[in-house]
């Protein structure tokens, strides 16, 4: 057995939120570290026809309720319903793994995340993205280039087929060996796995 | 704050087999009552464009995993997946609510998906919820005239508009005052939330 979990998140998704967090916490509870692993979520839901919220008011309008509840269950704020859908974009996806190469993923994820939830602006634009790297002390000009390069188009393409491989359908999704635990919701229980399983 | 909570829940959804095993234990640990309200959730999901599995091979396969892995987890038996979808068909929603102003709809609920998931019988079909009936020593004749009365069906409609009134719009769904949750995965959050509110 690994001695990671995988986590497999998209930038835009709402309940990773939650996870993003929740899970270093958790995972250092449980004696497990994480790999944070950005990956392109829409291209398979599109794919996939899966589209969970997308014309769907009555679920959107419960999922925004549902995200409030836990966000208070776990301490994690939350400030009324942020701007939704961002605006789609690859570039805090392909930010966040040159974050990841370089060893700031998490933070950048937290930053953007909470740049997006508390203070309401959208995710999806590359001003914003900027913003965040560089409350983080990185230079946005630099991580944007590096961001643009192909060499990061394709590892963003190659993270998502290894999601689309592994059967992610959705984020966010834990993968403990191959077990897959697709939701916020599952977290605990893939932790419980990996104790189990180790 | 009620001294009961609304279970609402559909035959043939999947994660409802958990649920229907799991929550009169849950519930009596909590303290709860709980009332049973089958209604007919596809109707709902169809005015919402809501199909979460229909055409989607892969969310569907994580489902099962899913739903095999819970129920290992909570001791409920689990046999290989069972047919899926069933036949569409409201008898066993009508008959669930002539069980259930009978007094025998957890017993009746049960025993259908005990059938389904463990002997792998087509519940949309009238024939098996027939056999449901008469396995609990009740007259299936007589039980499935009653659920075929205008009345009835009436119920089922007036059960179906009170769930969408609420905001409901998937199986199962469990309802404390006015604070709807969905999944077998949130029975516990609702219970939770009725001790905290009581």
């Amino acid at each position: 057995m690994s001695a990671t979990i995988d986590f497999f998140f998209s930038y835009g998704s709402t309940y990773s939120y939650l996870s993003i967090m929740r899970v270093e916490g958790l995972a250092a509870a449980a004696g497990v570290a994480v790999r944070w692993r950005p990956f392109f979520a829409r291209k398979i839901m599109e794919e996939q026809n899966n589209r969970p919220f997308l014309g769907k008011p009555v679920k959107t309008k419960y999922m925004w309720r549902d995200v409030e509840r836990r966000a208070a269950q776990f301490g994690i704020p939350f400030n009324c319903i942020p701007p939704y859908p961002i605006t789609p974009s690859t570039v805090p996806h392909r930010v966040g793994l040159v974050a990841s190469r370089q060893g700031w993923c998490p933070e950048f994820s937290r930053a953007v995340y909470r740049d997006w939830f508390m203070q309401h602006k959208d995710l999806g634009q590359t001003t914003r993205v900027a913003e965040a790297v560089a409350s983080l002390g990185h230079d946005p000009e630099k991580v944007l280039a590096e961001a643009g390069t192909p060499e990061v188009e394709v590892m963003l393409e190659s993270e998502t087929d290894v999601a689309r491989k592994l059967g992610i359908f959705g984020s966010p999704t834990f993968v403990v060996g191959e077990e897959v635990f697709w939701g916020d919701d599952r977290l605990e229980i893939a932790l419980e796995w990996w104790k189990a399983k180790k």
